[in-house]
């Protein structure tokens, strides 16, 4: 297995990576005699991230094999067993990662109000030194909020271990992600506490500016801690989906958090678009490691861990930075998925156990996988098959008699395939992404100059 | 398989786990209405705990065997395969319970603080409320502490089940508990950074009544960390040794923290043992779930994840609770283990995989193990080896020209089938756990009855 699987680092990759990581111990050296700013060693910190999750995931690619954690890839000819399971690697090498970074975005704070010499005499000044001189400073009451977040991201890579080893039904993966976000809903109630959101000003005569949304915003927070792993989860089954599109997510977010940044200071979400940043930056840094790795054609599968990791990631930003709207902006094809795979998942429609695309070995192209009818479907069923086939989202095959005996799968990668036809893997995987990204920043170009004739100012939030 | 490990529970157990579970929650739901007492809801927790963990680790053995998470039990005549690694139902279910208990000590807080109806407008004045008319209450600054407890037990609990899964060298997993106490360590730096220790009467002339520690302060927390988990890992081997000593230790250190509630209020320590109890309540409810299952004769093993789990409880309730002292006084079997066993684990004498007692089937009596020497050891190596068996700390077998042969294995386990003969697997497990306990009753007793000659004061702590 050894060969087929090498899990030897190149020299040259060996080089490239040391590289990175004393480059990047450097720079977080360099912090310490600086201003200690939290941004460039949060970059540093992520080429770590990269280089630690990039050898590891080769380093210990038979080890998880040898313990059973493997697949085989369905969709290539020759169909070899790889490691499966290893964005639990990404995980624990980002956890720890943000661990570490804890101090980081408080350094100054507490070099500040100590009277030096390691003293922490005057600790107690804190709160005056971070509301007065340091205001680009993260602040230190928001360490709660942080530690939450970091607390759910485990929650998360727990119970994902859990279901990638026990293959734990559907019904009940399905609410992996909300009991992780337990810990972030905790801590948001005992710490914040406020479930007051901005009315838009259309509706202002009804309900008047702000809305207590009470006990519906926790479940409203839940909701879409729910939504963004398994909305994740269920884009996947070709080489590299699942990876490449956490990452355009990750990108967008990023981009959407520049805005803020470059913005004239002091504006009231800096401090939640910089927490942002110090929890995406170490993710893109595994997530990069992981996807030279799951790249057609893929050498290691991500396993649900990641899928449940990286949505939770993306879920705790947007929840814990007031702005959950705009990422669901960035959800635009997962939403479509999600509900257009409604009607397998809630099975009013027969779902198979697995609807990836089929691959035609023949050609070595992908074709949109069919679910088939062995008995004709109900009137009723028919009828809505029959009228999505018309509306061009769905294709049907009939019998002689026109009765329905196949239907493809309820998936945008099977749609995709039955608007363009087959194509190779990568190339399905590309034009997704291409479609991800464009759907993304049009979501940001609407969010940031259409919100303005809904709300009174650009992201006036309730923190 | 289903015949051999019954997975479903009897009635009577269904009834009685179920009524546990019901008055629990009945409890958790009276305190909404009182004045939201946290030790009593805590207490009710841990009743949810027990009930919680007995019947998952009944219903999940199957699945964990068929996941490949099995082990034989080799002391008993049919060897068959029992479920491995229950630890970690253990460890899910007293996180999540633990995570969910976060509002409690901080309920009254945030109601005394509020304008009411749900507002949260005043919470700026929680400070004043806390150290003014609730002095009792567990105070809300100290969230940040408890979240990082949280975090260093579930880094515990990936890393543990790491473990469990691949099978880690002695040498990589020593570690484990190191790389999980970072959470605690950095949180303390960032929000306390204490690192004064208060000096004995008798060194004080030449050291003053504070010394800075600084760094070294750090690297004795995280030895803490990581001698208890450890620790409890190689006083392993027996049926129900593992859980059983961790119960020994958590009922001595709630019976150490009672001396302080009982303790006319406000007692400077108090706090650091509220906290001690919260963390040790659940801990006690899945452990006595987990023993049910794994006393002699076993129908689960616990698997390394338990051990790490159960000695980083230990060292959290320790190092944030400020008395990792008083912690390593119920510690003495495992420390005299530890220091005994450290000849074969620095391999300065050969060390087999197992150390664990030896099995004799014809007698159905647990018996030291022996290491074979096949060849004779070096002079120096031989005349420690004599001195110990002259001490009576080892035995030796010796061939007619007076070369050893054989010795038994350095761990306390063998020393007391040494002393005391071979005897059956439940009485050794039962006469070490009565040497635990008389072990720690006499620390306590000395902690509490001489400690004041050596310190000014009964626990002033600098906190």
């Amino acid at each position: 297995m050894s060969t087929s699987t090498p899990s030897a680092l190149s020299f040259t990759e060996t080089l490239s990576l040391l590289s990175l990581a004393l480059a990047s111990f450097g720079i977080i050296a360099n912090t310490f005699r600086g201003d200690g700013e939290p941004l460039i060693a949060s970059l540093a910190f992520s080429g770590i991230a990269y280089a630690a999750s990039y050898a590891m995931i080769r380093w210990l690619g038979p080890t998880f094999m040898k313990a059973g954690l493997k697949g085989k890839d369905m969709s290539k000819v020759h169909k070899k067993e790889i490691p499966e399971t290893m964005g639990a690697v990404c995980a624990v090498v980002y956890l720890l990662i943000i661990i570490v970074f804890i101090p980081f975005p408080f350094y100054k704070d507490i070099v500040a109000a100590t009277s030096g010499g390691g003293n922490r005499d005057v600790v107690i000044e804190l709160e005056h030194v971070q509301t007065g001189r340091f205001l680009h400073r993260f602040p230190h009451s928001k360490l709660a909020s942080y530690l939450s977040a970091i607390l759910s991201l485990q929650s998360v890579s727990i119970l994902g271990i859990g279901d990638d080893l026990f293959d734990i039904r559907w019904r009940h993966k399905f609410f992996i992600p909300g009991i992780a976000s337990i810990p972030i809903l905790i801590v948001y109630f005992v710490d914040f506490g406020v479930t007051h959101i901005v009315i838009p000003i259309p509706l202002r005569p009804y309900l008047g500016g702000l809305f207590d949304l009470g006990f519906l915003y926790y479940v409203y927070m839940a909701a879409v801690a729910i939504f963004c792993p398994n909305s994740i989860n269920i884009l996947a089954g070709i080489n590299g989906i699942e990876v490449s599109q956490s990452l355009v997510i990750a990108f967008l977010l990023i981009l959407n958090d520049c805005f803020y940044l470059l913005a004239p200071y002091p504006h009231p979400a800096t401090d939640s678009h910089l927490f942002s940043l110090y929890m995406l930056l170490p993710f893109i840094g595994v997530s990069l490691a992981l996807w030279a790795h799951n790249w057609y054609p893929s050498r290691v599968f991500v396993g649900d861990t990641y899928c449940y990791f990286a949505g939770m990631v993306f879920a705790v930003v947007g929840i814990l930075g007031h702005f959950s709207k705009t990422l669901l902006l960035l959800f635009i094809p997962q939403i479509f998925n999600f509900i257009y795979s409604a009607p397998q998942l809630f099975r009013l429609i027969p779902c198979p156990r697995h609807r990836l695309p089929r691959f035609n070995a023949r050609t070595g192209l992908m074709e949109p996988s069919v679910t088939e009818w062995q008995y004709p479907p109900k009137p009723i069923v028919a009828l809505f098959l029959k009228m999505l086939h018309h509306l061009h989202l769905l294709r049907l095959a009939t019998n002689h008699e026109g009765q329905i005996t196949e239907s493809t799968n309820f998936t945008i990668l099977n749609l995709w395939l039955v608007w363009f036809g087959p194509m190779r893997e990568d190339r399905l995987a590309i034009e997704l992404l291409v479609m991800q990204t464009l759907c993304g920043l049009f979501g940001l170009f609407v969010r940031h100059n259409f919100a303005l004739w809904i709300f009174e100012s650009d992201n006036w939030t309730v923190r």
